[in-house]
């Protein structure tokens, strides 16, 4: 089973690829889809959108997990960072009903075992699990694998992290 | 020409078309999208990119305005707000660049004259505006509607609310 990991966000939205392995998950891809500052509303959603469908197309999930929005600086954050996700879930939704979605938490006692580990104990423990040489790069990107990895982990468990 | 207003929502979003007329803008029609609290998110907002779809295909607007999302009771409810704007923004874009956005304030302002005006009085004014019989129902369509008219009646200042 292939599954890729979301952190949504407008700037930045972190993804990761990970298949099932016979032991371990199997690291195929991460990245960012980036949108600037500069550009209207309309057209970074339009990006991310593309960018999106981009590697539906590609990588083809089977499932796809996101990192639940825990925390905004404001409300108005919250509508733009809102609707980023809005746009990724829609997009996501058109390629398989299958989303998932776990809070940060969650994703940390997933990885270490330990919810309230900090960004570079995971960080360090998905090398380790994917057998990687170096932590994925840019902390989005690690922090969507990591929901990947914490999806395929959770095993039958799952179905209680559908998205609402 | 013709615009599309809309009041951003996830369980309703308001819609409202209004021509411009030789004096008074022209009502054209003006109604609701609804989703269900039961039902996942993907799927209303799915729903909600299909009923823009279809409003966008009937009545084919020249221009859409937005009424800004101004107030969420926390970070949580704007989040999710903020997702069903965020789809509303990526299918109008799909139609039009021509995208627009009003604070209440603002349109209460344009269908007034008076910033803090409350909805009875915003909506009595709507119904003058455009010789109805009653008031557009339900509030969320007078709301569209009145940012509708307020678009219309901006001018060439209208640029300086486009959407960022």
């Amino acid at each position: 089973m292939r599954v890729l990991g979301i952190d949504p966000g407008l700037a930045t939205m972190g993804w990761g690829v990970v298949d099932s392995g016979v032991q371990n998950p199997v690291f195929v891809a991460c990245g960012t889809i980036n949108t600037s500052p500069d550009t209207l509303l309309q057209d970074r959603l339009t990006q991310i959108r593309q960018g999106l469908q981009d590697l539906l197309t590609t990588y083809q999930p089977d499932e796809i997990v996101f990192e639940e929005l825990f925390f905004a600086r404001n409300v108005t954050t919250a509508f733009t960072v809102g609707a980023a996700r809005g746009v990724a879930v829609l997009t996501c939704a058109a390629h398989t009903p299958l989303l998932y979605e776990y809070t940060p938490m969650q994703i940390k006692q997933g990885i270490t075992g330990y919810g309230r580990a900090d960004k570079k104990q995971v960080q360090q423990m998905v090398m380790l699990i994917l057998k990687l040489n170096a932590v994925p790069k840019p902390d989005d990107a690690a922090d969507a694998v990591a929901a990947a990895i914490t999806h395929l982990n959770t095993g039958p468990a799952k179905f209680q992290f559908r998205m609402k």
